[in-house]
């Protein structure tokens, strides 16, 4: 799938027909934050619960071939030999078309094989990031009390995406400064002062404490609202919390119809990608419309036409075709 | 150019003509490298030597619209006063295109403009970072001392990229130690243990001590080899040293071929971005196949296509209308 080989695309056409049974949890966050821990930490939660974990590191903004820093060999080396999980890392190159449909794709295989989370996690938080985690059903952003500053430049992009923040190495100083940050920042956004967590699920969320008196008494038809979960990953603490919250927000999602909408989204997104690219990959191949393309890459060499003339001129050429 | 207005690609076409005096810069390199105020000094030691600078700061990685970070009105705030200076930030948004063809673009207009240098600074170092700044003539890559173990793991893709390195913030710890390692390094790429910097330019390298006695005598054919230029950015030292550096690396290249070479390859690259580009808005706008798009999704939504026989199906009647 990564290197789109002879034949990937009608082995996902066959694969299409079984999909959805995972849920595909993203995880997001600056370099540091400690996401890698928490995703080892999160596969033994629910390895321990018996359910399979598929792992997807991406690093869309890393131009190397995978190996070093995400190498499969040196990340979660106990785990990789738990046949109930499968780690996969994945840097851009090799990706045919974009870092998002790919990430997409793989993801796709790894929930036909019939795991029960696939966990996806970025390297850091960029816009190619972002684009990668919008393939999940539930998006994690992790933050520590040092991203201090960063936090500030990151909030509109990250504020969007997140369905659950983390604040980990919670143990640290500043961490109950930044929950409240965030959760002043989340109350900003979503025009009230105080999260409306429905109480009548029951869960005792130790790591999300912006719940006040009043937001007890929310209404239970309250749409979800990004709590905010503290870990130590490193030591485990808050993991069981944090997947309770994950487990919450794909159960309310799929009761909601928000699970199938949201599906629906990136069904669409994946066929216009898909449309894209074998568009792209035609017009460049031996088939495409060579003679056209070439003509105008030389006459922009030669200085008779600049690449905009060409590029009307090619779209023209095919637009009529298409008309006849 | 950045939002892709009505008409953008004609004034582009117009432009097309008045190309090619100003030599482009780009300047990568780790957030913290102190890639703004190197930017802010080569910025006055242009402009003391009469030349007029435009200044072009590229976040490929910001889901933002400019503002904060990179705010126009908070950097270079003396320069920003000047009428030979002209600076513009860009963030991913309201790009239509890729950010690197947008960058190119803009670039284009600051150089038809009648600007002698234009800097294009990244923030990041990531893909996207190297995409944008391949459209530069020549390249920097700022590192400090503290980048320490991400030197490393960035090496491979800034060591294909760089044609002047910058050790900035020579003057902490360490700074000896990363130049002596990115000679290394370099040495090993070119399969040579020393720099071969020809000598008859006559150039008093202050900042590029990577020279030995034996590699003065290298022959004066020889191709233009990274020097490892040292700064200190904030106090302003070593910035004309890279001038000097930066002014040989264009004289080098022009005298060469290898400008016209590299700008004939980005010339080409540009074209197929800009036939991608509007080829992809052809195909979603009214005018393209909309009809069959429109079909092939409410299929994909209804389930009795996958998205890749959708786009095959797509793909298969663009290319036999362009066969008839």
């Amino acid at each position: 799938m990564e290197n789109g080989a002879a034949g990937f695309e009608s082995i996902l056409a066959e694969l299409h027909g079984h999909l959805g049974k995972a849920q595909r949890i993203g995880i997001t966050g600056p370099p540091g934050a400690g996401k890698s821990t928490l995703v080892e930490r999160l596969t033994q939660e629910y390895r321990q619960a018996g359910l399979t974990v598929g792992v997807l590191a991406v690093d869309p903004s890393s131009p190397f071939t995978g190996g070093a820093l995400l190498g499969d060999r040196i990340r979660m080396e106990r785990q990789s030999l738990d046949s109930g999980v499968f780690i996969r890392s994945m840097a851009s190159r090799g990706s045919l078309g974009g870092m998002a449909t790919t990430t997409g794709e793989v993801a796709d295989v790894m929930d036909a094989f019939g795991f029960d989370r696939i966990l996806i996690e970025t390297v850091g938080v960029g816009q190619s990031e972002l684009d990668v985690i919008r393939v999940a059903d539930t998006t994690v952003v992790v933050l520590v009390p040092e991203s201090g500053d960063g936090i500030q430049v990151m909030k509109a992009g990250l504020m969007e995406i997140a369905d659950v923040f983390v604040v980990n190495k919670a143990d640290r100083p500043g961490a109950d400064r930044l929950r409240q940050e965030l959760e002043v920042a989340l109350g900003v956004r979503t025009g009230s002062a105080y999260r409306h967590i429905p109480s009548h699920h029951g869960v005792d969320l130790a790591g999300a404490r912006g719940q006040t008196p009043r937001s007890r008494e929310a209404p239970v038809a309250a749409a979800w609202e990004p709590p905010v979960a503290a870990t130590v990953a490193s030591q485990g603490k808050g993991v069981d919390e944090l997947v309770v919250l994950l487990d919450r927000h794909f159960a309310m999602q799929a009761e909601g119809g928000e699970l199938e909408r949201r599906r629906a989204r990136r069904l669409e997104q994946r066929t216009r990608e898909v449309v894209e690219r074998a568009l792209r990959r035609w017009m460049w191949s031996a088939e495409g419309p060579k003679a056209a393309l070439d003509a105008a890459l030389a006459d922009v060499a030669a200085g008779t036409v600049s690449p905009y003339g060409a590029a009307a001129r090619i779209v023209r050429t095919l637009t009529r075709s298409e008309d006849r």
